[in-house]
Parts: structure tokens; C-alpha cells; sequence
């Protein structure tokens, strides 16, 4: 590992976003999705399924109460997933077993916002759920309302099915995103009195375990750049170090013999840093996969650090939707074999991208790379943002690459598969995962390091970095246009990421280009002028890929684009674009010419050229589809 | 209905089939399945999932004895689909519910086998089996040993999901091949106790019940067409009926309240004299759809009669593969919707290929029509011989038309995919069913009435019609030359198929073609010599079909062909096929001009055209693909 190399985030307090296109996303989430999410863990939404979360704390804080009251309160025992009314006693725990975790990621993003967008009440109200989450906690710092409710005796019995770490790692982060804005330490004294206990329980001389779901690495290992206590660094160290080790802990503790391919669900079929391919649930992998990075950076574990780049790079060139979509099959939420990317069977779960960006960065922190900062871009501007309406409130879980509305309602195969975005969710990680990354996105934008700052993402913003105050303004999106105007306090370098969308390019000053990025000496205040070529390109995928041959997808910039049947009428199959046409922009959409196959009904006939008429074809950016109703929509289009 | 054009299909025992190819796949059935599945049935094959079937009988039978002696014999639940060994008592039932029915489908091969090929021993085998059965019977005609040995409470009480009216079914075809080929009646009279049980219980101021797996329907049809005992007719009708009228039986008995939806998959959503499209579990489908033909032919029902041929009509333009696959999707090994025919996750079943030809073979009767007998050669000449290796000792459930051995192992939306065909089954329905099939293949040849002698299928036979002797000399899947010899005992017509697949042909004499059928004069002993021209095919698929637009089929007479990796190399996908090629035979190999293109590892790249080399496609028939190891297979390929 070149050292030299490494960077870190510039943090939120530090970058005030000015972007048009980003400022009305965040807006969406301060004002649609946060008071959203507010109701709905309070179940008070209409129509949608119930959460259960905060009712979850008040009972648990309740039986916290009794218990230091010396009262004996009755439990409940944590033998399934998903808890609903109608199994089980009213006072008990109610909904998924990480029901918890979706209060967390609500006060995460919160958090997030309040930093850009001070709010009293809305300050108030996370207050009122922190307050709730304090007395929620017991006297040994421990912090799980399943348990504390339903099973007090079972405590970390159960890792792998069980979420008590994921929650953990969710409760850390809000804490201190919650803490980095407000500087409000109680969340944050709670989180360490949990991972205190954490460390106190799991290490090599202690319960030699590592969480099924994986986040408690990276979450821990935030907390230790937050408190510098060392033990957090060592504790993640040790879940890292530990996954995967025969015979495995789950089974010595679970009393089984599982069969070793079962935990490819949950990368802990070997050594992390004897993994060289993405497998298993994709979130959870990618959750991992940036505790290892930030493993492999602060302890310079060139192994490890080599594991990343080997399993970053199986995603990126074979694993990963061109849309930056990651977990091609609903069957375990997981990546499928390599090239394997079907377009109507994807699963590409909103919250894997989310992950995937978390995993970059950390990559990016490590070494400034223009492929992994051009995987953030892909996700972020195409999964990510599919994810949430325009309106923000409705949302996807699964980012398909075809859909035709009759497969969903009627082939059981596709019923992960939904024509349109859904209220919300009662496993509902992925809407609150959106929330806490567009709110955060400034933390994505820029790193930085003794001798230079790194700008990885085009976004308007105004930044105060360790070598004095940049302003990017950014046309970046609409015409790859950016201006860089700098006020530095010192000499310094400034490194631009190149996308590899892009062929031709300008630069008002002189520069180094290395590794897809452009490298400027920086003396004296100075504004630098960037232009990307930006035009409509048609990208095709390998041959390798069985679902996409012959065909091929229009991009502009960082965004995938897509047709829907609202704009080309029915039967999207039966169009194909024409390898050589010019492309055009009117508003939101690229036109190009196709052709249209006449419809042909008899299913089986002897071979002739099909009969076509010329059509216009009309593109629109993949994130915005299924926001005019039901119906069609593909990327991919067969080129004739 | 016109009933003039009702025919009916000419017994075994009046046809001598000489055809090579077809004298060779019974011979196998004979020399190979048939006593593989006697040591199967028996639990004599190692390395195979158990039947349990004839240890069930010795059971049952044990406990009737002890029944008829007045002995107390305790019972065990009935309760699930699957009772195996682990989970069940040593003296319990073992096996699926419908265990049974491999038996009696045993003993009904074994009949078919016995007309055309009389063996002593193997009789010998088959009465000691069915003495077993007899003795198995109880007094009051029931027989069906789950409910025997484990809840004879509980007989008739779960339709729906118990399988009773279904081993009732197979155990009255299975007497009715018996008791043709050898005369002896012990298993028919077995048939007709428990049938007259049936016919005593259900019906309409009975118990309004109907079976929750058809095939009772078309068997009290075929006991009724043998014994002339009209009870039989009427119930079978009365099941018909009865069938999907609301409120549903089953929710009354089982107490439930059903969503309709749930009824489609055993085709209950509504009664089946409306219904007009192939809905639900496709071997249960046609199944029912049988029936539903013959009763509509014996009570010429005219409405009963239009559901079926809109039902036909509705599988042969929308829901069949090309191969006669049909019910593509694995999930309730259904139907799906109109021109939902993906190849890599097709179930296509075997069975519901064998269901298809006993479908279309009733509908035949009522009516000529070259489509329908079109459609009994497609799935006979594709996917029912696919079910069979060219040994007769392996064997396929599914039958898709594109297979990837790396995503049958990997992919876990493909595991019903298998790449090579299995030894046999725990749930052994499919062998047993192309075995019965095949042995009996001369039933589906030829139809007669007062006027007419209709020739469906050109098979090479010997038959003795109500107008004379025919002999047929087909020279017809190699050449697509066939000779019919008359020997006529009055004047007659003859009526021959005219496949669709040909479109230029001669025959010797004057005739008349209608609805896809040449009709002769025939007045003396004469011979027709009938050439169909036979030429390689290019067949398109309707563009309404997602997975096959921009792609071909290679065809030659009744045969589709595919590629396989053994022949072609691996990636398939990469091949295409020169539109404008010329084809030619080589052995079994027809042999075209195509591209491959050169490997693309990129993932995402900007679409240039892609680099191509020059090769020979080599297409074998698809029955005879995974004959020579794992390995890529495709029907389809892209044309340029």
C-alpha cells in the first residue's frame, strides 16, 4: 500500500452543498421522507405496514424501568424473523428482527439534514426518540429491544440469524451523525456504552463470534475516529480477522453441522482476506467489504487491502449492473455468478448501491481510483436515486432493468419485480438508507491528505478543506461544465477525477494525469475551468452477458437511460434502435430513430425479415422511470 | 358439433407398429424402463431417492387382513405431502401422497407392452403386483394406502390437497391396458369396486366434491367406454360440473375461505365450461381439459366442447414452446401468461407434453384438424422424447430450450433445471409417463368412424380398421415419404394429415384437402405413395415472445434442433446464424453458416460492431440434446 496515497472524507460541517440538481434531492428528503418516516415509525401511515420501532423502545424502556425497579417481567422467546400481531402477545416485541435499526437510520439521516438545514422542532423530535433509545438501554449498556423484550436470557446467543450487531452498528452511526451536527453526546454515550460491552464480550481471549449481518465493522471503527478509543478499532479488527474460521463459530455455538457453501449468504465461507469474489447477500457483502477497507487502511494490511481491490473489482467488471445495480438474483437478495445480469429477474436492492458507494469511498480513501469514484457515480446517479420518487414518497427495493407490469402481477418469478414504487415498507431499509446517503452526499464529493485534495464527485458546494476554501460550481450534469475556484491558505495539489464517459476534455490550466485523475499545482487563489464532453453514447455490455447481446444502452454522462412504454407505446420488445442514428436532446428526453416491428401473432412461422416501421425513440434517464404510472420500461435495446 | 366428423381411436390390439424408430423407443421401454422401474418401485436402485410404493401395498394389504380378522390397527396423521423416513413411523405410509400412482402407471406400461409384445415372466411380475393391490382393497372398494395405513378417518375428507381421486385415476387406466392386453380382469374389477365406491359417494345429492388433481374424469370416461356402466359416465360429468362452482367445496369442507385466485392452479377459479384459457398446473390442466373432452363428445356438448377448443387454441397460439413444452414456469409447474415462453427458466414437463397428446388426441376425435394433430407431433417428437436419454435409464422432469450448466448449479432460480437428465425420481412421474406413452404410441396414430379411416401420425404399422387392413411404410421423419397399402373390405375414405411444416407435396391419387387433411376414395385394394417435401426450416417465433426476438429455430419435418457445446463450443450465446444460409445433412447433423463472436470481456464498453469470425453451426434434433455429457445448450439463435 502506497500510504502517500491515502485520503480521508472531508466531513459535513465542512461542505455547504450549492448544487441545484442535489439541493432539491435533500430537500425531498428534509421535506418529504424524514416527516414520512417520522409517521410511519410511529405507525401512523394509512395503508402502509406497520414498523412497530419506536412502540418497540417504549416497551422496552418500560421493562428497563421495572427491572431496575427489581420487578420481574415476563419474556417471550426470539425463535423467528418476523414478529406480527397475530403470533404474538401484545406486550412482546413486534415486526422484523432489526425493526430497531429503522429508528437508527431515521436519526442518522436527521442528523445529516440538521448539518446543512438547522431545525428546531425536527432537532426536537430525534431528541424525544434519543431520550426513548437512552432509557431503552440496560445497566450493562446492552441495546436491542428484541431481546431485551422477548429474551433477556438469549442475549448473543444467535448471531447469525439474529441482528443484535447490525443494530448496534445502525445505532453508532446515528449517534454520530447526530453528534457531528449537533454535538448532542447522549446517543453517542450510548453507542459506547454498547460497544463498550461488545468488546468486553467478543475478542480472542472472549466469545469468539462475528456478526451475521455484517455493519458493527465499519460502524466500530467510526467510533474509534470519533473517541479514538482503540478498543473499537481492535474489536472490528477481530470480527474481521475472525469470520470464516473453522470450524465456525455458528455452528460450534448452534450445535450444527452446516453444510460450508451455506455461508457464502454471509461471506463467512472463509477469511475475509482470503476472499477474492463478491458472494452472498449483497448488502451484507458490501457492508463487509468497507469494514475490511477501513481495516486494511488504518492497520496498512496490505492482504486485506488486496482482498478489496480483488472483490471491487469482481463487482465492477462482472458483477455489476450497468445501472450500478449489484445482486442480480431475488433468491437470497445475492450476487448470482459472474456475468450472470439478467435484466427482468434483477434484484439490485436500492440499499446494495447504497452500500456499494460506502464501500468505494472507503476504496477511494485508500487509493484515488477514476473506476471506483466512476462505480459511485454509476450507482449513485442510476440505482440510488431509482429508488425514491420524484415526489419522495414512494420507493423501490428492486431496480429492475426490464419490466413489462403483466410479468409482475402474474409470473410468481417476478413478484420481487414492482411496476411501481411502494409506500413503504415493513422490512424498510431501503428508503431510509436513500434518506441518510443524499443527505450525506457531501461526505462522497471530495477526501483529502497532507499534500492534496481529491475532487471525486462533480457537486456544487463550498468547501472549507485543510488547504483553505474551494467552490465548485457545477454544470457537470447538464452540459459537463464545472469551475473550480479555489482560496488556498497554502500550496497544494488538486487532483480532478476524468470519467470514463468521457473522451475529450479541457482543462484551463496545465496538469498531471495519472490513474484517470487530473493533477493541478495550486500557488495561489485561481479558478480552474473543467469541460467534459458530455454526448449521448451507446454502450454495449460483454458478449458474456446471455441477456444483453445484440443490444444496447444510451448514456449521457453519469446517467443510464431507458425507454417506457408511456413514451413508445406497448411491446418495447419490438423496438430496436438503428445503430447509426444521430441522437438529439428536447427536455428531459434524447431522442434517437428506431424502428418499430410489426406486431406479428402467430407464434411460430417460417422465417422472413420482420416487417418495421421507422419511430422516433424516446430516452429518459433510467432513475426517473415509473414516476407516470404502470407500465413498460427496458434499457437495453436490440441495435440494428 | 358435427358429429358426423366424430371418430374414435383404433385399439391397440388392432395395430402392429413396424416403424424402426419407433419399435427401437419401445424396446427400450420394454428391455430397459419397465424393469428399471420394477427394481425402482421395489427400493432396489441404489444411489436413487426411494419409492416406497410397493412396501406401501404390503402394508395396506397387511392391515386389511388384519381388519377383515377384527384386529385393531393403530392410525397415524394424514397431514402432509411427503411422509419420509425420518419423519415417520416404520409401519406408516412412506413417500409423496400419490405415491400409488407409480404402480399403477407401472402396470399400465407394462400392459401396452404386453399387446405388442407378449413376455410371461414380466406378466407373471405384474400379477403378483397386482394380486398385492387387490388384497390391498378394502371392503367397501376403497383403495389408496396413505389413507389405509395412516387415517382411514379421514378418507375423502381432503380433495384438494390429497391425491385419492388421482391414484383412483392411474389405477383405472393401469386395469384398462391390463385387462385389454391379457384379458385378465382381477385389476378391472378392483377399478370398478372402487369406482362404484366413488360413484356411491359423490355426485349431486352426494358429496359435492371433485378432485383436487384430475384425471378420475377422463379415467371413468375410458372405465365406462370398457364396462358400459353409465354411473360412471354421469360421475365423471358430475365432477366436470361441479368443478369451481361457488361457494367452493373445498372451503366448505376445509373450512376456509379461499382467495378464487388460489383455484387457478388446479383450474377450480371457475366452472370449466367457462373457462377458455389453459390456467394453473399444466399436467393437472390437461388433465382436466381430457375429461372435459370426452364429455363434451359422449353428451355432445356444444358448450363444454367451445371451452375446450378455446383452451386448445389458447395453448397451441400463446403458451407452448416450439418443442410442445408446455407450463413454463417452475412456480406451481404452471401455465403462465400469454407469450410467456422464456427458454433458460422454462419447466415445460415432461408429463404435461404426455397430458398435451392425450388432450389433443379426444380432441381429435370430436373433430380432424391438422393443428391439433400437429400439436400431438411437435410435443411427441421433442419434448416427451427429450424426456428420455437415449439409453432409457435417465430421464427429465424439465425441458428447457437454453441451459447454461454453470447457472443450473449456481443459480438457484435455475435448480429445476437440470443439465443432465436424473436417474430417477422420488416424486417419478415423468418416466413412468413417457414409458406408458410410448408403449401405447399406436393409439395416437389413426381414428376411425362409419366412413372414414383418419391417419394422424405416420407411423409405420400394421392395422386391422372396421374397413380393412392398412399397411403403413413411412419413410416419413428421414424423407418425409410414406406408402399406405389398402386392403379394403367395403368402400371407404381415407383421410392422411397434411403437416404444416410442409408446404409443397404429391400424392399418387385424386384427392380432396380439407382442414389440413387429404381425403381419398378408396374403393379397391390400392397403394398411396404420399411425398411431404422435407426441407431444413428457419422458424421465427412471434415477436410477442420476449426471449426470442431477433432469433430463429432451426427445423427439419416434425424435429426442432438445437445447438450444444459439444458441438459448437461454449458461449452459444455468441453464435448467430446467417440468414441467407444454405443448409445441409450430415448424419444426425444439419449443418449451417454462422458468426461467432469474439469474446468481449470488457463489461461495459462503447458500442462498436462487434468482431466476428465465420463458423459451421452443427444442430442436432433437440430430443437427443444431453446425451454426451454436461453442456451448453440452446434452441434458439440470433439471425443476421
Amino acid at each position: 500500500m502506497d500510504t502517500t496515497l491515502f485520503s480521508e472524507y472531508i466531513p459535513l460541517k465542512s461542505i455547504e452543498i450549492t448544487d441545484r440538481f442535489w439541493r432539491q434531492k435533500q430537500e425531498l428528503v428534509r421535506t418529504q421522507v424524514i416527516p414520512y418516516q417520522y409517521e410511519a415509525l410511529h405507525d401512523r401511515i394509512d395503508g402502509a405496514e406497520a414498523s412497530y420501532s419506536v412502540s418497540n423502545f417504549i416497551k422496552a424502556a418500560d421493562i428497563v424501568k421495572k427491572l431496575s425497579n427489581g420487578e420481574d417481567v415476563p419474556v417471550y422467546p426470539a425463535d423467528k424473523w418476523h414478529y406480527d400481531e397475530a403470533n404474538a402477545d401484545e406486550c412482546a416485541f413486534h415486526g422484523w428482527v432489526f425493526q430497531d435499526s429503522d429508528v437508527y437510520k431515521w436519526i442518522e439521516a436527521v442528523g445529516y439534514s440538521l448539518s446543512s438545514h438547522p431545525d428546531a422542532v425536527l432537532q426536537k423530535k430525534a431528541e424525544d426518540i434519543i431520550d426513548l433509545i437512552c432509557s431503552s438501554q440496560m445497566e450493562n449498556g446492552y441495546l436491542d429491544t428484541l431481546y431485551i423484550i422477548n429474551n433477556r436470557d438469549g442475549i448473543f446467543s444467535n448471531l447469525k440469524d439474529f441482528h443484535e450487531l447490525y443494530c448496534f452498528g445502525h445505532l453508532t452511526e446515528a449517534a454520530i451523525s447526530f453528534y457531528n451536527s449537533t454535538g448532542d453526546r447522549r446517543l453517542l454515550n450510548a453507542a459506547c456504552r454498547f460497544a463498550d460491552l461488545i468488546c468486553e464480550t467478543f475478542g480472542e481471549t472472549k466469545i469468539k463470534g462475528y456478526p451475521g449481518h455484517e455493519i458493527a465493522e465499519m460502524a466500530l471503527v467510526k467510533l474509534y475516529d470519533v473517541t479514538l478509543n482503540r478498543q473499537y478499532l481492535e474489536t472490528a479488527r477481530f470480527f474481521i480477522n475472525e469470520r470464516g474460521k473453522k470450524p465456525y463459530y455458528y455452528d460450534t455455538v448452534l450445535g450444527r453441522t452446516t453444510v460450508e457453501d451455506n455461508y457464502h449468504y454471509n461471506q463467512a465461507h472463509c477469511e475475509p482476506r482470503h476472499q477474492h469474489e463478491a458472494v452472498g447477500h449483497a448488502v451484507r457483502g458490501v457492508y463487509l467489504y468497507s469494514g475490511m477497507a477501513d481495516i486494511a487502511k488504518r492497520y496498512r494490511d496490505d492482504e486485506l487491502s488486496t482482498a478489496c481491490q480483488k472483490i471491487l473489482s469482481n463487482i465492477i467488471n462482472r458483477k455489476m449492473y450497468i445501472t450500478g445495480g449489484i445482486g442480480s438474483t431475488a433468491l437470497g437478495e445475492a450476487f448470482s455468478f459472474d456475468y450472470d445480469l439478467p435484466n427482468d429477474l434483477a434484484y439490485s436492492e436500492t440499499c446494495a448501491s447504497v452500500g456499494l458507494i460506502f464501500f468505494a469511498r472507503r476504496m477511494l480513501e485508500i487509493a484515488p481510483d477514476s473506476d471506483t469514484a466512476d462505480t459511485v457515480e454509476r450507482a449513485l446517479y442510476n440505482t440510488v436515486l431509482s429508488g425514491m420518487s420524484e415526489d419522495g414518497r414512494s420507493f423501490f427495493y428492486a431496480n429492475p432493468l426490464e419490466v413489462l407490469p403483466e410479468a409482475s402481477h402474474k409470473d410468481e418469478r417476478k413478484r420481487h419485480i414492482k411496476p411501481t414504487r411502494q409506500k413503504w415498507f415493513g422490512c424498510a431499509c431501503c428508503p431510509p438508507n436513500v434518506a441518510r446517503l443524499i443527505s450525506s452526499i457531501g461526505e462522497y464529493c471530495c477526501t483529502q491528505n497532507d499534500s492534496t485534495v481529491y475532487i471525486h464527485q462533480y457537486i456544487g458546494a463550498k468547501i472549507t478543506s485543510s488547504k483553505g476554501r474551494l467552490e465548485i460550481l457545477s454544470d457537470y450534469l447538464s452540459i459537463g461544465k464545472i469551475c473550480v475556484r479555489i482560496f488556498p491558505e497554502k500550496e497544494f495539489t488538486l487532483a480532478v477525477r476524468i470519467p470514463k464517459w468521457c473522451d475529450s476534455y479541457t482543462f484551463s490550466h496545465k496538469c498531471e494525469i495519472r490513474n484517470g485523475y487530473a493533477y493541478f499545482k495550486i500557488f495561489d487563489e485561481t479558478q480552474i475551468d473543467i469541460q467534459f464532453e458530455i454526448s449521448v453514447r451507446m454502450i454495449k455490455c460483454s458478449n458474456r452477458v446471455r441477456a444483453n447481446i445484440g443490444k444496447i444502452a444510451v448514456t449521457r454522462g453519469p446517467f443510464i437511460y431507458c425507454l417506457e412504454e408511456v413514451d413508445n407505446g406497448a411491446d418495447l420488445q419490438m423496438l430496436s434502435i438503428d445503430k447509426n442514428t444521430s441522437f438529439s436532446l428536447d427536455g428531459q428526453y434524447i431522442i434517437a430513430e428506431g424502428y418499430r416491428e410489426k406486431d406479428c401473432e402467430s407464434l411460430y412461422e417460417t422465417f422472413k425479415e420482420a416487417e418495421k416501421s421507422d419511430v422516433k425513440l424516446k430516452f429518459i434517464p433510467y432513475y426517473k422511470w415509473a414516476n407516470r404510472g404502470e407500465n413498460e420500461m427496458c434499457v437495453y435495446i436490440r441495435a440494428e
